[in-house]
């Protein structure tokens, strides 16, 4: 068995100026990086406006567990399979951060068969924008502390500072640090640390601007402090907006890349899909819906976050329509969420699947109640028994929803083939009719509630006293009808990691309740997230290696 | 007048495969970035391996002042000018780091009708080789404290660790920091701090190396930390070094772009010029050796840094062979050696231009150390007087060191055609017969001993106790033949920043002794070297900014 970079190396890419006509755009839409890789034009995007849309699919999945579900190969098999089947499909999907390719995950361009290409470009510093971000958000951390340093004037409270340096890393040396030390000619002593860049809110604005006037406007509101009175210290107020703007004037631009077999893709963004939306940008998605007949996204973890946020923030702040969403899930992985342990996944058990299917259950309930149509997509192993599968698809019928087997990994766009044709089917003939979860005119604590019960399945939720406080500051600042982003475990649909399947009888806790003004959300912390991850025992980085002609190990 | 950025986009630029083509590169050759920008592939660079030489020349200056000296922009109009004579002239130079640019430079492609675009690019991310460098930079680090945290097998001193972590940006906040905070799964607490990207020897090796593997040789010898037996920790022993290279594999190939008048310009990589050697990549000048006539490149600081460095580190390690030096100087800056006020420069003062004159005077017997003819260029300005120019054209001739007027800021390749006339004459008249200033053979101590005497025109030099136990021990080592690389005030020709003009009767304290052992050289510290700058009061970043239509504002 080959491994993922040895496939994608053995690929015989396309020049992407190529892929880009057949798309309809011409040469002069392109800002070429090499010779497979390549940035849309702003331009581009606004002469495109008129175009007529393609129908918005989004790609989601079963509550992730370590057995792994395969949402990005599913969606870029079905892409593949849809192209094969003589669509024009295009996906658009979020770039890859550095911090776990060199942790865990080795890269994250799909897999086997259904893969983007460049995978080593894509999976390294690809075209900048995550650079790019990190320097964004960096300028305004240095521009913060230097205000403070050079007397102060916008009277800034440095034990509430809220704005966090990043690294694209896992680096969990950097998660509480302190800086300022070594006297006064070193700025001010103060507790700080580190996330992750795509935990910082640089790139939920990157992902939800629909221009660059927009991104601007977006930049100058996001909160970096509080002053002594507890009033917001914006990017606008320490003169950062326009610099910033400025270091993502390429970044705010989508990236063109394709599939092994030549489809086209975007890969754009990639926001934490827990205090952020995790979904790749709205400049990406409106490209691949106005060049495509078919745009194919995805969205980070479960459907209970990233669909909810796909859903509720992302589709309302851009207007999207989405059509149809796929959801995806393995039955390794719904027999962990039956109860199984990992060790034990290539035993057939079709008690525990029956159990864990209520995890699956759950999600396709939730996709209707935003007046969308499903299908789920099987995600299949060698392992899986005819008895199970069978099993799976039993109860999908039962539930009146379509289910096809996907081995996209294992055969590339070949394997999609029964997925894809599915998905037009439900296309052709169910109605959509998307409409959001929630009204923004609830209440803060209403549209927390109704997200709680709605989607999670919860009794209700507990606010800390300290939120309570928080959602009155935040009415009386005017920031009350935003949409809500809950930051809670992926693990679970509940807000402990450790309930499988389809909890229920439980109450979500929610500890704080953080702006994101300029990404224009409230972020609902449940638990404790963490926003800079670690590196393991044996990091992936050890296993890297280019030789003298460039050929790569490592990555995958 | 017009501003750089404004003359800058109205710019009408050539396609950069055409420059390319011009060179005598093939498409083939070409990783484009954009239509003006475009890294050289290492096929190519081997390929032209058996090219004849070009005439490699340096552009220098004195030291610099706050009045500024303009080598930059310099080298840039004689490589215009060259051109304009016909000549096949490409020039190699530094790519900018974004810390200078948001503090108070504003940008570092040359100025007026001598720069070097796309210039918002070049000042920006350009084609992402310096933040290649701080993750590879950051990985390291990131893969050091991990490997601490999870049991410290290679049993590091958490107090004798020597890799700092970098940012590209002026941040004063992260020059003394405590990293570890939080508890047992948040790394082990100790002393850190980060350097500005520029600084990190990642940026030295990239500079130095010949090829992938010698980059990926350099990058596990380099030492991080040291273990409780005082050994040397590598990035080798860390197991970094694979996945640092595979993060450097683009970043090591030159970058091409052109001027304003499109001469071929080399933008490659950025070392400091005082705790490394200053110079842009190896990889470039060789590449505008090989492509050019003449390859035009210059060196960080004044001569005593800048120079010596190249002439003693880059040009040995890498067998180039100098044929001449341009020293640039300006009335203005000589006037301030004399002792002149900033506020005073436009008056005439000739008496203080002599007295300022004998820190060019210096630089000028320095290079013919090194048995390399020199060329003095004024780079003028509206303020000096017939007199002054006259004064300085007297000098140099009587040192027998030719001197031309130099007007490229303002006039642009017309202006430099007097240096560039002059450059001609002395590579066809005068001897070149490049030969370092020291033999390597020689102990650490008296290699730094002559340059300290020869350069600087110190009586002697002073080394610290602690400086005199690391001698022996790196002699112990084995790096004892390593060059030695001084880090030391760029303003005076002594260690003391003040001591202006040709300062004598001063002996040179050497506080500390590092080795770079990746990069191949040992650096001797003279004084607290500033690794991290800060931002002023008012940041250039601030005036920046970008308009919905592209147009840029505040990089000059």
């Amino acid at each position: 068995m080959l491994t993922d970079v040895e496939i994608a190396q053995s690929a015989k890419m396309k020049p992407i100026s190529e892929i880009a006509q057949k798309l309809g755009l011409e040469d002069d839409d392109l800002e070429l990086y090499g010779k497979y890789k390549a940035k849309i034009a702003l331009e581009a995007i606004n002469r495109l406006e008129n175009n007529p849309d393609g129908k918005l699919v989004l790609v989601t999945a079963i509550n992730p567990t370590p057995a792994g579900e395969g949402k990005t190969t599913t969606m870029i098999g079905l892409s593949q399979a849809l192209n094969k089947l003589g669509k024009k499909s295009v996906v658009a999907m979020r770039e890859p951060s550095l911090g776990p390719c060199f942790g865990i995950k080795g890269g994250a361009a799909g897999g086997g068969y259904a893969q983007v290409v460049p995978m080593e470009d894509i999976n390294l510093h690809f075209t900048g924008d995550i650079h790019a971000i990190t320097a964004a958000n960096n300028l305004i951390a240095a521009m913060l502390d230097n205000s403070i340093h050079q007397g102060n004037p916008l009277n800034i409270d440095v034990r509430n500072i809220v704005w966090k340096r990043v690294v694209d890393l896992n680096d969990r040396a950097l998660r509480n640090t302190i800086c300022g030390l070594g006297g006064k000619l070193n700025g001010v002593p103060r507790e700080d640390g580190f996330d992750i860049t795509v935990a910082s809110e640089v790139m939920a604005i990157l992902c939800l601007a629909t221009s660059l006037e927009d991104l601007k406007e977006r930049a100058g509101k996001m909160i970096v402090a509080y002053n002594y009175d507890g009033n917001p210290v914006t990017v606008n107020d320490i003169e950062a907006t326009g610099a910033v703007t400025l270091l993502l004037k390429d970044a705010i631009k989508p990236n063109l890349v394709q599939t092994l077999d030549h489809t086209p893709v975007f890969v754009h963004g990639g926001p934490f899909a827990n205090i952020a939306h995790g979904c790749n940008s709205v400049m990406a998605t409106k490209l691949a819906i106005k060049l495509g007949d078919y745009a194919i996204t995805e969205a980070g973890f479960g459907a209970d976050l990233g669909a909810e946020k796909f859903l509720d923030i992302k589709c309302r702040q851009a207007n999207l329509d989405p059509q149809a969403v796929v959801i995806v899930a393995t039955v390794r992985a719904l027999k962990m969420h039956g109860g199984v342990d990992k060790k034990e996944l290539s035993t057939e058990n079709l008690e525990a699947l029956a159990k864990g299917i209520k995890n699956l259950e759950k999600h396709i309930e939730n996709i209707a109640k935003y007046n969308l149509p499903s299908v789920v997509a099987i995600n299949a192993f060698p392992t899986d028994t005819e008895a199970e599968l069978q099993l799976l698809k039993d109860t999908c019928n039962k539930m009146g929803v379509d289910v096809a087997i996907s081995k996209v990994w294992e055969k590339g766009a070949d394997g999609g083939i029964e997925l894809a044709e599915k998905l037009l089917e439900i296309l052709d003939t169910k109605e959509a009719n998307y409409q959001p979860l929630y009204d923004l005119d609830l209440s803060i604590k209403e549209k927390i509630e109704t997200i709680a019960k709605e989607i999670y399945g919860a009794d209700g939720v507990v606010f800390d006293k300290k939120v309570l406080t928080k959602m009155k500051k935040y009415e009386a600042q005017g920031l009350a009808n935003l949409p809500i982003c809950v930051a809670k475990t992926q693990y679970s649909l509940s807000d402990q990691p450790t309930l499988l399947g389809r909890p229920s009888g439980f109450t979500v806790k929610i500890n704080d309740l953080i702006p994101s003004a300029g990404a224009g959300f409230l972020v609902a912390i449940s638990g404790s997230i963490m926003r800079m991850p670690g590196l393991p025992k044996r990091p992936a980085a050890v296993n890297m290696d280019i030789d003298k002609d460039g050929k790569i190990v490592g990555l995958f």
